[in-house]
């Protein structure tokens, strides 16, 4: 009986119905279930053959669904009403055992735990394939040399080696993201109850310990309320996303024709339906348009608790589709940008001409001057002289002449400024730490290696 | 001279500056330059004569800017330009020479670095002040039983210190945030120069280590592109003023005549303009409503960095007001939530006499049914028909007959059934890890001040 | 033969099928095929013989479709492909014809407008279904009194039919947010091919009038970058979510026990897993928790279509999945608020006992003195003094004696005060247009009933 | 005399205060001061003599306002409160009847109505101002080629004029919205007070006329309770705001080297720290980046309204940043694209020669077998492996054979091929309404022109 005298409306049901999109749940579900049901047992709070049967329903409920013969009916709400239901449906009446000491809050929010747990590794591990593919892109393109820019105007350049890296520094910082995330996961919601805790001396330690958590969660309304670990898991995502937005833009503009410095592989770019010439850099331009998506996923999972009532609300039923489509999102992004970057060819002659614009040596003139005892300051006012003369005449820095050179400064001294304008210089001469000089990238070359080694490991 | 021949358009100046800013970072841009001079003169790129004057100058300009006589100048673009003309105006043309082996890219990402370290500090003090606040109030109502809602229905009872320590355990989780926000700052971008390194011998590590960094950040271009500490620090604060806004919406709630559950003192309420009579949660109020305002500035900076090409871009200005405003807000919403908790008044009778509802008490009627024997969904289904007849007669659950308990179960004995309508009970027997049985509180209590001992040591 | 000599990536093909969800374009992408086919052929750029084969063709597949027996193949990258390619297949090589003079972009751009247009009708027609069934609900409860709230504390009494009508003219400005959103997808996308325009004499108004837009873009570029009016759209949807979200709160407060305004029907509410007792809000509390989702996305596309250059970017495919999440939650929103607004029994006793408390008169009190001649600002401060006296003393306003009144004002006539206190007379004081006196009201009720039939009309 | 028996801590204060940001509300408030004194003594509800002193204080007010010799004091909570409390200083106890009939709560909204019309009007004459600009660089430059993108990849080529008039078309979508939204502001809160309507027998159509407002807002709880107008602004303000980031990063893009199509004049660009050649486009940066912050203004204040219970909560307060930093910011970053725009020097021989890539002629290759009777999909298909071959093989179209066109098709008549490939042709023939030929072109400038004028006049 319930206390119900009518039934749900159907449009009720349409908007309260979790089931189809919370039945990815079941793995971890039953996972859960099945550590209750044998702590259940260890209190006595059970019997040990009704634990056995429970674990034996809960084995064929298990194979039913992954095997897809699983057959939900009209009333199950949510996979953890389903998955019950057919325990009760296969074992009898002990299957109305299994909810015992627990409810569907606490139930729902270790699901939930278990579930961003997992999603944070697939994201590590993805984050690790496409970190270990831009190093060897580094490695392989060690010495290319290409402009490096800011405001996308020329300023000095790098090789590509070093460029390659600037992505890899941002993924590890994304591996300790998720790492964050994943131990925000490590307190076990289960023995909750509904927010009080439970009429039954349970053991929660032991569930947390066959479900892989350290511990327990320490208050029962909070366990029922909590979900920040989503929250981390979200704002993981979200950087990693905005980086891979970053990488999917440059990828496009760098395989435009005005910049040539990319031929993306015909395995990763589509034509037009109209247009018979077009290589289309979609899967670059899908990379910049799903970061937008996964931080509206954060954004509305922190709209859905603010100013949430303790403890449990239906509105934390909302968290599950922003996570779903995040994990999703974000593995498929990373994945999609690992075969991008495998499969590109990069243009060395495009590059390489690009970064011998003579304009960009502007820095290393100034910086000869400052040697010779010029502040720097003033160095930067002759130099920016000289690169006015230039523009306006249309010639290179290094077509100027010995007087043009002379009437800047003194201290130019026309032979070293000419062999200062030789590209090579230029990158060699950035020998600081972090620096593009080659000396420098291959030891940042080994540093991210054992980085992500140690991570990985 | 510079590569200009015509003056910024006046509109342009307007939205290109952001000396109206990011003056505020003053501190960290004058700690930045000494470092950055010491460590010249160390590696002998200028004299320790010119290193002196520099530190010297220093010292007077961030006299001035410390003590409000500083005079900003029209063509001051931003706080870095106005320090290093100020310096050059105090102590000549070796100012010039501070702006050797750096750049302004490096130096406001080092700045931002710095800031964003101070604000997670902040941050964490303010947390531990509103931790501690809420763990006496905990304390000093141990025993003060209320309604535990879910949906916001009344659910199970709890104590008021289970209830309010749910918000310490938030808290404990958001100072693990600020930390790993910290974390992220521990890179110094000094050194990194406008993209590509600087053609000078530098030792990045000393400044680092005089500006409390843990290590350099290992590629320049990542260097001056990075702001993910700044989206660390957001996510924190989002999450955490996520936190706040729960709890300046249930603080308005309880405070309502409905509720009356609060009375919040009149040092944290105001009047009406209009109506003589109210008080209002304003303060309340207001912890729920600045929660969107930090997401939002969270959302902004993910939109800044978005398909953001590499390296600087002038769209990375955009990082400093979004931070700002939510170090400001963050700090005052910490500060506020102490205050008003500190000064609350809780009504013990108010509360009790919600707690005393014993329709809350249907789970443990359930739960006697299970220790009985008989499956939980069974119990439930028993359970909820009591309820009905209950709710249909209104009547309370102990206003049922000895006839009708017998008619719902067999195993309802009536005398066992109305001892567990006493409200002591229903508490008292949540004896599970994290339950709200004055014993399992008692634990919590400890734990937590421990936690939070531990975490602020 | 293609331009490609390498099969797409399956990993590719994941990230960039739209199938999955733009197959639900279907009707729209028939009907503006036949469209095309038609003006093709008025054109004489196809022969007639040659557009009914493609008319014939694209009624068979319509009926595929419609019936469920269409059978999408793996290299249908999105629903124009699906129903080119079996256009083809069943009217042979005159399929291929059916591609002439258009691009995906134009046709992609207006199947999207047709969805926006059909979603902002569906969302108007259930604005419409809802502010009726509030409007019924606000004329059956025409002089039932409850209090008005500022800050959550009771401020002035209102009669609910009074507040149910705020709904109704939320609803009315959504209706015209709705209106905008249908009026901006009124310039027809087709005929501007990829981008250019196209190379043939097409009768671009002759589309437009027979798929029912006003007018035709006027810009071939723009007509493929823009997709503002899906924004619209959102942006409508979002501000329409966020009113009912509003309702939604405020239904989960009032079916709290502590209020008891509302009960909600059995048909709108659930139980709980555990607590037998627990009759829950869902629907309401769903409703709160939906506005987030699509305010998110909102911003999601906003993200996307952030530093977009012209013009067709695989970007906007991006634009889809948003906006039918946001037509899909918030149609069914819309459905749930009236099915539980219409089943809803609001308690007049408790709402009425709630407007009984005289501290709500405070205002009138203040204004029986202003009409004496005493500045507004001196009888606020009367009447606060009498208020303090009163809440200090535990008392009502009713219960102060002569002599309070009289040292807190020679004016307050004891009897006049008294006669005040009485609630009706609050109520019915409030005479000034859209005030909550009943003849207000009913002017009110009547001027919406009003606008609602001349939207409708 | 206060109900409150303690004073405000300072941190509420610091919290509650509004003062620092809505005093530039003031025009507004004695604008709106003056007409509710007019009215009051309209209808006899205060003396002529009263309203004469009311007025001459508010004059007085308002010129100390202007002339910024406005003494804000400690107490001044709000603008309102300040403004009202000078009055009263100025013209003694009478001024203490000005909030007669009136509460904060219709103040306030009344004033953000009035601000958020100004703002919504000064957008449309920025607007107008940026169109008027965009079209004169159309004219000025209607016949200059440039390729027309797809993908970031040369799809068509089109004419500048077409290219700059898609921004006019967007502009004029965001007229309209501003319109939308002034609309939207439309109906007077002022003479709700509180939330139920006054005790007085008011006129507010003879206030909503005085101030410009088209009819009285009809429900009283909805007048204090709505901000759909502030959330209209923001989302005009919003999607000009992503267009404006697309003019952005456009300029961004053309202004790079290797594009090289535009050259932004000094006045609009600055150069760097470090690197004396550099001239960045720092003003286009910013239009891209100003986009996320007005988006996010948008969804903090949707987070604000989310579940807010009407009517009046302070909550609302936090309108007034978000629409004070959404207006300034808009209409700072209008006035700059129409500087930049105004000042840009286009490169037409970089355009042209992009432009002259004979690949992008494919799909007009395609259209003139298309016209001898090939079916679209097959002429693609042709079409394609031309390309092919000739991208395999280092060439351009025009390189190929006339074996290798007669191997690809029989129809492929070599001088018709040939002919085709001449630059004009391309743009000229598509001749579709709003296409890019040039005769389109000037029918195009013509209708923007006059829907411009329509719009301003």
């Amino acid at each position: 009986m319930s206390r119900f005298s009518e039934p749900q409306d159907p449009i009720f049901r349409r908007l309260n119905t979790s089931l189809s999109f919370d039945q990815r749940l079941w793995p971890y579900d039953i996972q859960g279930s099945r550590a209750h049901a044998r702590m259940l047992a260890k209190q006595a709070i059970i019997g040990d053959n009704e634990r056995d049967e429970l674990l034996a329903a809960l084995s064929a409920v298990e194979a039913e669904l992954a095997g897809g013969t699983f057959v939900f009916e009209d009333d199950d709400e949510d996979i953890h009403m389903a998955v019950e239901r057919r325990v009760t449906q296969l074992a009898g009446a002990v299957g109305g055992k299994l909810h015992t000491a627990r409810s569907r809050n606490d139930q729902v929010a270790t699901d939930v735990a278990l579930f961003t747990r997992d999603g944070a590794g697939h994201a590590t591990r993805a984050i690790d394939a496409l970190a270990a593919t831009l190093l060897d892109a580094a490695e392989a393109h060690l010495d290319w040399p290409l402009p490096g820019y800011t405001h996308l105007q020329r300023a000095q350049p790098v090789y590509l080696s070093h460029h390659l890296l600037a992505y890899v520094w941002m993924l590890l910082r994304d591996r300790e993201r998720f790492a964050f995330a994943a131990g925000q996961t490590a307190a076990l919601p289960l023995g909750a109850g509904a927010l009080a805790g439970v009429n039954f001396d349970t053991d929660r330690g032991a569930v947390a310990a066959e479900l892989g958590f350290d511990r327990v969660a320490p208050n029962s309304i909070d366990a029922v309320s909590n979900r920040d670990f989503v929250l981390d898991y979200l704002a993981a995502a979200a950087t990693c996303a905005t980086h891979l937005s970053r990488l999917g833009a440059e990828l496009v503009l760098w395989s435009s024709e005005e910049f040539g410095f990319v031929t993306l592989s015909d395995a990763w770019t589509s034509g037009s339906s109209i247009m018979p010439q077009k290589k289309n850099p979609d899967a670059a331009e899908l990379l910049r348009a799903k970061a937008p998506r996964i931080v509206a996923h954060l954004g509305a999972l922190h709209g859905v608790m603010h100013a949430l009532p303790l403890t449990y609300n239906k509105d934390l039923q909302e968290d599950k589709e922003h996570l779903f489509d995040a994990v999703d999102t974000l593995d498929l992004c990373l994945a999609s940008a690992a075969g991008m970057i495998g499969g590109a060819r990069f243009n060395r002659d495009r590059m390489s001409a690009a970064a011998s614009d003579d304009l960009i040596a502007a820095t290393d003139v100034a910086d000869h001057l400052v040697k010779q005892g010029v502040p720097f300051r003033e160095c930067h006012g002759i130099v920016a002289g000289l690169v006015r003369v230039a523009v306006d005449s249309g010639r290179c820095l290094g077509d100027l002449t010995d007087g043009e050179l002379a009437a800047a400064s003194a201290r130019l001294h026309p032979p070293a400024f000419r062999a200062l304008l030789e590209q090579r210089a230029w990158l060699e001469s950035k020998v600081s730490e972090g620096g593009t000089s080659l000396a420098r990238v291959r030891e940042q070359l080994a540093a991210a290696r054992a980085a992500l080694a140690a991570g990985a490991g």
